[in-house]
């Protein structure tokens, strides 16, 4: 394979087929992108850095995954706060034998930017020894509409959408040697060959794990709902996400031990992956109790995901932290998550 | 010193004293940022990558100057398009024993950000065995007034603000050892005590590359002069900017000797130094000849940067190419910069 410059390596980006956007009136190229906002939508922007072996590792993901996973990543940080996506920028460094790599990832990156039908717009690229991912979304969403963590109020329901824990069994299985070939069919440890097609559980999680899906309509079907009070995507783990709800509202929470286990059953894991398992970007929100049927109905009606499950309350008391609910008990929750300083 | 967690060192960021603007509703600690946008203004955002050896060596640079000089780049980018700077998103990777070394970064950042006045509105924190940053900036500009790359004519003149040269002599001292002392006294090589105090060329070739000043309110002038036909600011050397502007505009360009070595004389720098200097962050700028003199007085009118200087001017001829005009000769003009990947 050849060596391109970096001029030729932007060109080749350029020239792939990526979504379009008028709201991008200028992309690539320039010294900035123009982007064309219009007065009834206010702006979203989140960024986020994947430096190799704190946040992927090459020997369990491919390539084409990664960039996938980079996109959806930021992508449901959008979700999150019930807006739309609509420009990405993209920056990478890696090093200058890895072109090859580099333009696999920007091939998984342009599968989950044309799902979400998002434009790239811009970015930066180096060489480098060590390989890593800077990724910037912006998205909009009606003025003052954006789904915040900080408005929870005592009594409302806590609810998570889809299959919450799944990513992390994915990951888990991933370390023991587990792997999804290019037709995502299972190769156990030690083997070259798939011998398992879907369905089938281990590749489900699997797949969650390497190629999740930013829960962007779930998040536009909660805000025009305009009765959810507060929301966040899980990339912690449903424990440490609830608890920036419950920090940044200024209310505590009360997980139900036995709506999580009715759950972990329905969906065959633990109660612990559910809790603690990272990387799930699915939406974890609060409602008042009144809205709940009419909210989950129109989740359930939208039909692209698994509906969303209650799974415990909000309280005043204890305000920044979580109970489980156990029985008659209530335990204090830990959620000790993955913190990269300690 | 104390290590502090992810989240108290997010905290201890958020509470030194950012500039603030009314454009970010909601900054650092949910989701994503959310902005507000005005019906009459575009956006602008860049983003930029940088890694500790490509882009930078904590040899020659001091932590306050490495978080000044990321600040600054990317401010350029929005004065190249005549814009001003409403948000700025850091993220930054480092090994978890160096966040007193991140820690000056920040500091560094935040004076660069209070010179702007811009807010600090979001970013993302990771330990990794490298040093690696990633910024972003969103700006603003009048609807539809952005300078580009794209609107060079054949017969406009092309001009540059500044000392262009100064950043890559001040490279040159750093790498034969000389350094500035925490009052900018300079440290001859191989002492630990500074022997010469401002004013001394050294001092302002050393100050140019480690402290670079994006040149918002020259971009500001030459946007709203409303003739400026288009505009790059300088990070790669005169030449292979200019050719950016050639490319984007399909046209081409005579630099003119008697012009740059006037400079060069005035500047006491070498010609090359001029052309081939990267990291001044000066902007380069075209206009039509009748509009010269009322631009370059508004430029100087201002005071606060020295006056632009032209140095050429546009050509139909050999588009994306530029000659070097010697007497009567028209010498090819080599422009191999810095490229990443070869």
């Amino acid at each position: 394979m050849t060596t391109r410059s970096e001029e030729e390596l932007i060109q080749w980006i350029q020239n792939r087929d990526w979504p379009i956007s008028r709201r991008v009136r200028l992309g690539i190229g320039d010294d900035c992108c123009v982007y064309r906002a219009t007065r009834d939508r206010e702006l979203l922007v989140t960024t986020d850095l994947l430096v190799e072996g704190s946040h992927f590792s090459l020997d369990t993901t491919s390539p084409e995954d990664l960039g996938w996973k980079i996109g959806a990543a930021n992508l449901s940080d959008i979700a999150a706060m019930g807006g739309r996506p609509t420009a990405f920028f993209f920056s990478a460094s890696f090093p200058r034998d890895e072109q090859g790599f580099f333009e696999r990832v920007v091939v998984g990156l342009n599968r989950i930017l044309d799902c979400c039908e998002t434009p790239l717009a811009g970015g930066d690229l180096s060489s480098g020894s060590s390989v890593l991912f800077s990724a910037t979304v912006m998205g909009d969403v009606p003025k003052g509409k954006a789904l915040l963590r900080s408005g929870a109020r005592p009594e409302d329901g806590v609810f998570v959408t889809g299959t919450p824990g799944f990513s992390g069994i994915g990951l888990e299985l991933l370390r023991s040697g587990f792997r999804l070939d290019n037709e995502d069919g299972l190769i156990p440890p030690g083997s070259n060959k798939a011998t398992v097609r879907m369905p089938d559980r281990k590749i489900e999680f699997l797949i969650k794990h390497l190629r999740p899906v930013p829960r962007l309509e779930a998040g536009r079907i909660l805000r025009k709902s305009q009765v959810v009070t507060s929301a966040i995507d899980t990339s912690d783990g449903i424990a440490k996400d609830l608890r920036q709800i419950c920090r940044n509202s200024g209310v505590g929470a009360v997980l139900e031990k036995e709506s999580l286990s009715r759950l972990a059953t329905r969906l065959t894991v633990r109660l612990e992956d559910i809790l603690c398992g990272g990387e799930d970007y699915e939406l974890l929100f609060t409602l008042p109790n009144q809205a709940e049927e009419t909210v989950l109905n129109a989740l359930s009606a939208q039909g692209e995901f698994p509906p969303a499950t209650r799974i415990g309350r909000i309280c005043a008391e204890h305000p920044g932290e979580l109970r489980l609910l156990d029985g008659e008990n209530r335990l204090p929750l830990s959620v000790d998550g993955f913190d990269h300083f300690n």
